[in-house]
């Protein structure tokens, strides 16, 4: 168990306080009433999934011996037109960058995180479908 | 589509930057090889859904005149014990302060916010099972 505090601060600002200790500020945009002082709740989800993933392929990658030396992550999300508008599909672009990067290390490290061990991705994909594609760029 | 960039920087350290323009740092563990710089990937789902769902209460509430002075909410969330160790249960406590507030305005601000607005929760619960329950503090 971690538990999470969140606390109303004004309008609609939130600040939340996870288990590790740090800290981030929610709000909503203007058109409903916030004053856009930090990220959506719903944009979380997005920064998480690309994050879980990223943890995993650069590991995996580092332990194939991989130079890499960049890792970028783009997360695109489609939300549902009606309430409760979840996400209905998330895509994930994976762009590695280094020398001599092997397109077969990095098809395995993507599949492994997707397939395996991301659990922000295992949490998401109850709803939405997820799919995913890397590109090598040689630097 | 809302798209969002998470830039590896170092160990397991990742900054992402969401669609609205704001950045949070993400990191792991020392356990796991991080330095711990930054919020878990799976923290963020916990403070998304705590977030989503009381920026929806705190709105109802305002609507429904109620004297709102504080609103705290604590989530927790249990994850698979095997990989990719998914969340398989969160509970959100809502705590509202105020002076006479009512007890069947906010059942239904957190029923409308659970059971048919709250974005996150909608999109964890193809996966979790989610429970909520509500305290009100006199203040």
């Amino acid at each position: 168990m971690s538990e999470t505090i969140v606390t109303y601060v004004d309008g609609l600002q939130f600040v939340a306080v996870a288990a590790s200790g740090h800290a981030l500020v929610m709000d909503g945009d203007a058109e409903v009433g916030g004053k856009d002082t930090g990220s959506r709740p719903m944009e979380l989800l997005l920064m998480g999934i690309g994050g879980c993933s990223g943890m995993d392929v650069v590991s995996i990658l580092k332990k194939k011996k991989q130079d890499v030396k960049g890792l970028e992550i783009r997360v695109n999300g489609e939300k549902a037109e009606n309430y409760p508008k979840k996400f209905t599909d998330i895509n994930l672009e994976f762009i590695i960058k280094g020398k001599n990067i092997s397109d077969d290390a990095v098809k395995k490290a993507v599949e492994l995180s997707m397939e395996k061990y991301c659990s922000v991705k295992a949490t998401l994909e109850g709803s939405a479908k997820i799919s995913y594609h890397y590109r090598i760029v040689e630097e």
